[in-house]
């Protein structure tokens, strides 16, 4: 007899296992585990208004924190409504311990309106899943449920909680289990890899996960200076350090063809922690599998490896100089002036960007100004849409700011997506986050009229189009933010919007900027 | 050889079995079946700008046209973001043709970013799914989809359309299947049930589908004449035709203690194309199963079968008089003045209630008040929230608006759930439907604050209280509708809101209403 029910074992579980973010909508069958919150110190309850931003919060968080947030979503439909954005971050290989509260046991049988298959919900985007039997074994499901999420290089475990589980007694929390850390890689992958780079064959590295961060890119610069490889990381990184300092990475273009023409000349193509490229989407006529079938393949870490220890070891294998190449300086973009479209916004964004400053980016059309104005901007993370799940970016900065609060975030949105998980600006003000949200308002899916003629979808109608534009009528994204507590601006100059950026870099607390494209 | 590419054979198809609406929210792999739109008369294009949205408007609109509408959806994630209000549709037994783009079939090997498995986003909710292998088969996929989606009572048809299967040479379209009604209920059911309700026992007849509309609640009320069965639905019935002039309705209570005491003294319990009462939740101590041990149930019809033709069967074999009793009076309230509350509200809703109306109800703790004024107003129909999946009040209104433009709809809704889907508004004012969203605004997950209690979460503290409570920053509605284009007003008082419903049911288009509570 512990004196304890089973959703406060859990919660004391949780916490001891270092997982002390929850992020969550709750309804009736979570209430036991919403009430231990009071009894249990340590763990931080975070409201969404909507599950889709509570899940895309949990990946900002994992990301930045690399440790799981847990998240407490209502049932089948609560999950379901995080399923969009748990695809994402199971695509950036994100820990995060994901419950789910379910009917009691016995009241399954009913098929109560709210029942549904919340395994089946589940699997698609769950690297484990565990429904809770009993009060008694809900402690050790959660401690196993945080060690599965750690699970080199990280995903997603769903453990559902039925309410009696939570209510009845428990026999007391369980203690936390080891995290295995990534594998370290074989000497044969260094050896073979090594020789490969040393052929003189022209030679590109792909890199993903935690060696695109500084220390692995130091080893990727020194591989650059012995054998002339060029160093590139996938279109979606899950999170890149980038800016002044660091080796700078050459990022994979978006469109078949022209991931087609990165790699015409590669002969030799590395891997560390990634697969090869290919297309985002299908095409008529165009290539989905983007390597050249001349180019030998080499894995020099799986995803389950340590690819930061991978590239110090091939870097030593090839007798690399200390010092990286590519490093890149700080060259602040100028201040322009009068139009404002992505390249101005770019470069005033990239100009003002604090050092250490996170950017969530899902600007997609409006995001290639920003990009190239921030390479040389001060040191920052980088994290983008992983999964092509759009409405990734608000949540996304929101829990990233919750993992790094002495952090700025950027968040960097497209309006269309940006409309997906809006309700994520309300949980910002709430929990006063220091986020600059940066709308892109172009009132159009722009990357649909794009690719509307791309696939071969030839003189688009007035209906074609239609499903396209959102013009009629215009969103107010001042009016949007506001309606959710959040100070916002609309802003049609670069002198306009370099004034309200440089205003919100200064405030604490979220902002948001409607920008006129 | 047709000419024609596989997602205009589908277009052609879904015409030609009268689907001549789609809601959707499509991406690159949807964009062949967007340009058809063009090619093809007699299909509208209904753009949501998230896919929750999307889905709950195509149930609204099924319950109203009683046919499906088809949705067009991007990938998994698109999917998985309509689960939670496709999970209501399910529920409330709505035919919808669900239709997802997918990869391109070769293209499905390479595990790009979308990849998902979209067979288990829908099996969930899908009473039947089925991917298109070739273009060929696409047109008569489409065929059997409708067919499927009205197999009685109705259901959930997902079809997966790989976006090659869209684009390459079709053979056409292919011709309409027949459309299977409801069966004939077997005369056993009726000689059973007739001796029953002879027997003099405490009887209760519980009614689902479309025996809730006009011919079948005359029968209900003719059998109570001649029985004095009392004459119930479901708590959420999917739809119900009320007010004066129809035969009145017990619906089912909401919590489990009230369930049981309802159904404490009955004998005989009759179901009509429905099951048994259960409690919505668990509790603890409390029942699950509220049907009495010693009361003896009788299926009168299954959910495939003729709920209408049941009812009018069975008073026919009890000899039932010609005349219905329990039909309502026209009683329109009074009208309030002063304090703003839900009763309130609800006799101000139910007085001005236009002939004809439709309601969609999500109001949750706040919807007594106008469930009660309604009862006796002018006649409507009433849409509830069929499967608990927060979030489907505005959706279901807009499709429910397009499914009958001639008509009004109220739609009734917390400020919590209403948060989930408030993306609707957008497509209210593109399409200009003729909508009047009223937002009960108590800035809190009321019924958690009940539910905590019942549970038995005893001394809730101040983090388990926070997590239902929606103060802080408070929502302003009036701004949120205005972003997204629907004009809107807060009123405080009864007079303001009377003023405020009678000018948006006299204005054409959509109006939204902030009830501050």
């Amino acid at each position: 007899m512990s004196n304890m029910n089973g959703a406060e074992s859990l919660v004391r579980t949780l916490v001891a296992s270092k997982v002390d973010v929850c992020f969550t909508n709750p309804g009736t069958s979570e209430m036991h585990f919403v009430a231990a919150l009071d009894k249990v110190d340590g763990m931080r309850a975070i409201l969404g208004l909507f599950e889709g931003a509570v899940t895309g919060m949990a990946d900002g968080y994992g990301r930045m924190a690399e440790k799981p947030a847990c998240t407490l979503l209502h049932l089948g439909p609560g999950l379901a409504n995080g399923l969009a954005n748990l695809h994402n971050a199971k695509r950036a290989q994100t820990p995060i311990v994901n419950i789910v509260g379910d009917h009691a046991t016995y009241h399954a049988q009913y098929d109560a309106p709210l029942t549904s298959d919340i395994q089946g919900f589940a699997r698609p985007v769950s690297g484990w899943i565990h429904s809770s039997p009993s009060p008694k074994t809900v402690a050790a499901d959660g401690a196993r449920a945080v060690q599965a999420s750690m699970s080199a290089p990280g995903q997603i475990a769903t453990l559902i909680l039925p309410a009696d589980t939570a209510w009845l007694e428990s026999d007391g929390p369980a203690a936390a289990l080891p995290i295995n850390g990534p594998s370290p890689v074989s000497q044969v992958a260094i050896d073979t890899t090594a020789k490969a780079l040393k052929s003189g064959k022209k030679a590109a590295i792909i890199i993903r996960g935690a060696a695109l961060k500084k220390r692995g890119l130091i080893a990727a610069g020194r591989i650059a200076a012995a054998t002339g490889a060029r160093i590139m990381c996938d279109t979606f990184a899950p999170r890149v350090e980038r800016g002044a300092g660091l080796v700078m990475v050459e990022r994979i273009p978006y469109f078949a063809e022209q991931i087609v023409e990165t790699f015409a000349a590669i002969e030799e193509l590395i891997l560390v922690c990634t697969k090869p490229p290919v297309s985002f989407f299908a095409y008529p006529g165009k290539a989905s599998w983007c390597t050249p079938e001349t180019a030998a393949i080499h894995y020099l870490a799986q995803g389950h490896e340590d690819g930061v220890q991978a590239l110090e070891a091939l870097a030593d294998a090839l007798g690399a100089p200390k010092d990286p190449i590519h490093v890149a300086p700080l060259k602040l973009s100028d201040l322009p002036k009068g139009k404002l479209d992505q390249f101005s916004a770019g470069a005033i964004i990239a100009h003002y960007l604090p050092e250490g400053a996170i950017i969530s980016d899902e600007a997609a059309t409006s995001g290639l100004g920003s990009a190239i104005a921030t390479a040389t901007a001060k040191p920052h993370d980088h994290l983008s849409l992983t999964g092509g799940a759009i409405g990734q970016g608000l949540p996304l900065a929101t829990g990233a700011a919750v993992a790094c609060p002495d952090r700025k975030v950027v968040c960097l949105h497209g309006d269309g997506g940006a409309m997906y998980t809006l309700q994520s600006l309300w949980t910002q003000a709430r929990e006063k986050l220091d986020v600059v949200n940066i709308i892109f308002a172009n009132n159009s899916y722009a990357i649909l009229n794009i690719e509307l003629m791309r696939v071969g979808a030839e003189n688009p109608g007035p209906k074609a189009l239609s499903m396209l534009d959102l013009h009629n009528p215009e969103l107010n994204w001042v009016h949007l933010g506001q309606g959710m507590g959040v100070e916002s601006v609309r802003v049609t100059t670069a002198e306009e919007f370099a004034d309200a950026y440089v205003s919100a870099l200064k405030a604490k607390g979220p902002r948001l900027i409607e920008v006129m494209l």
